[in-house]
């Protein structure tokens, strides 16, 4: 196991109704004057923005708002926020919302303290030092952004998608109420699930040996989702399922599962260029790379596949030929993300082949040199070309 | 699942030769001038109070040393570090040691700042509102007190063993090295495995339905601790199972597999009257009593158990009798004490069946009032007659 340091401060307030703390969380939290941060009008018509006002009032606490949050979050909204924040004096910035108005959230924080552009510290010419306090109201169960160190925001000039982290946007609180996600459409479940697992994959296949408590805790976060996804996906208002994909998410990302071991996030990287340019769901772009990328790299490792086989999808261990198991996990994964109704193919992801040099070539330098197989643009083409004619 | 609150802010700092980092990391934590409170002569022997106060002298830090604490860690002691702190104008506690050095700790840290006298909290009449800030250099994977809110300490006249809890004694920060853990006899590593397995089964066995999520977190930890501890012992020095002993034993605790369900903590009263009348260690009164208590309560859930036994100890399920499986997963369980070297009933720990009514008068009344199964003294009675003698 690799030396580690672990951090995750956030104080999580999970259950039914729990969005009428929120005044009191961000008072307790040092706020006082704060930038409501949302997305479309979802917020508006299922009354959670109505209910977060109404704690915030009875907390006594100024607030001002800014909608218009969009998937893949722009830096466009990141700059009108740090504008907004700067003129009311805001001190505390509230999400409520999935993982985009989180991340968004996120930048405009570390933005107010920036003297220079923001989209330095995300095309890593600089990092964060300093940033307003933020406190989440969940949405959906997927980015894990309400207990991450990291925000990714997309750049509207070229669709540029790119991220950071650090431990000064984590939030202060983050409130997951697991009846706001009982709405939520089958695919953008569907999608969300996909994102967790992807999460847990991201960390799971290392090059650290010895890692048994993570890796068992990795497990544990997949076999949940395997299990609770077709559930939620089936009957949406099913509170327990939603209630365990919902911690499963923030599990999967606070890094909790994978402390001490090398992680690989290539995957995430070459999605990144897929969502940054179709604007597509990241779940959606992930349901397609990732389980190309297994088949691309499984032999650097076939008996950490041969693992997640048996011990996550539930194969049979052939001893006489572990590669035939470690095939059988990848088609399982596929297979899991066909049944959810995610696309397993350019074609049903509304991605072209022909662009395949240009995702490649885009690709942010940090993920090419490192990981669990480093990659050149030239494999990157070739996973791509396997996501794109995939077949279950 | 249950609605709940999760926060555990502490910084884990975990990896060889971490402890040199220490007085950087309680200058961090706000403080300048420490008490560093410690055991016996092992942490002067082995040179690691040496390198804690290198640290802290590099750091510019003063400190004043107070060591003696014992296992069941003593009223008598707790009163001494109060008033040294008092006296020495001491802003902030080192523990430096296993569960009892940093349950002490937490008890001066909470005393110093409690006007009456700090066994109000232990026994129940008064709540800690406020405490000096504690660190911890971990010496024994085992308590999880190094991440938890908890302190257990013993009065002294009458021996009586009780507990408290608060997010004020929660450490900053814990520095984990698991080589430190490497020089442990063999029975102490055992002790520690047995008290990392009940404090995830005390959370295990719960009435709150649906808690796939933490379920599959709980069997994580038990997997990992079944499949290092006996390497461990094996092999003392072996780095990564230490490693993944110690990290399983901060998870088995912070609350991160137990949060959203009702939790048991019978096992846990019952033998704190043990180890607090025989002064011994708590990892062997739990070795003797969670197997006699699991076959006093299996009927409850006989799902739950069989669950146990398939998932935690690899039975095959009893489709037929599931009972059959139930039974087996706790007889797996009592063998893997015997075999990892710990007594498995009253004869092996030093324990006298004729004391059994006395320890069942002395359990603190908060256990025999919630639980998996709710237990009258009779009931305790006839547990510790089960655990009394207790065969493979």
């Amino acid at each position: 196991m690799d030396n580690f340091n672990y951090y995750s401060p956030t104080e999580f307030v999970f259950g039914k109704d729990r969005e009428n703390e929120c005044g009191e969380l961000v008072r307790k939290h040092g706020g006082s004057n704060v930038l409501i941060h949302y997305g479309g009008g979802s917020a508006i018509r299922s009354g959670l923005l109505a209910a977060v006002k109404n704690s915030l009032d009875r907390s006594g606490l100024t607030y001002t708002e800014l909608g218009g949050v969009q998937p893949n979050p722009r830096d466009t909204l990141v700059y009108k926020g740090i504008e907004l924040c700067k003129t009311e004096g805001i001190d505390f910035i509230l999400a409520v919302g999935g993982g985009s108005v989180i991340d968004s959230s996120k930048a405009i924080a570390a933005g107010v303290c920036y003297e220079g552009d923001i989209w330095d510290v995300y095309c890593g010419k600089a990092q964060i030092q300093k940033a307003l306090p933020v406190g989440t109201v969940l949405t959906i169960a997927a980015s894990g952004s309400e207990g991450s160190s990291s925000s990714v925001i997309t750049k509207e000039e070229g669709m540029i998608k790119r991220g950071t982290h650090s431990d000064h946007i984590r939030p202060r609180f983050s409130i997951l109420d697991p009846m706001l996600t009982c709405t939520l459409p089958a695919y953008q479940t569907a999608c969300g699930a996909t994102d967790i697992m992807a999460h847990v994959f991201e960390r799971y296949f290392t090059n650290t040996p010895e890692v048994e408590i993570t890796d068992r805790l990795c497990e544990a976060v997949l076999l949940t989702v395997v299990k609770e996804a077709p559930r939620a996906i089936k009957e949406p208002e099913n509170y327990d399922a939603r209630a365990n994909i919902m911690w499963a998410a923030t599990i999967a990302h606070n890094d909790i599962v994978g402390v001490g071991r090398s992680q690989d996030w290539n995957s995430h990287g070459i999605e990144h260029e897929l969502s940054g340019l179709y604007d597509i769901a990241h779940g959606a772009g992930l349901a397609v790379v990732m389980p190309a990328w297994m088949q691309y790299v499984y032999k650097h490792n076939i008996m950490r596949f041969a693992q997640m086989a048996v011990r996550v999808f539930g194969s049979e261990m052939n001893f006489a030929d572990p590669e035939q198991t470690a095939l059988e996990g990848i088609k399982r994964f596929r297979s899991f993300l066909h049944e959810i109704g995610m696309p397993i193919n350019f074609e049903e992801l509304g991605a072209k082949k022909e662009d395949i040099p240009v995702l490649a070539a885009n690709m942010a330098e940090k993920y090419t040199t490192r990981g669990f197989v480093k990659l050149t643009r030239e494999d990157v083409c070739k996973i791509l070309e396997i996501a794109a004619d995939a077949k279950l």
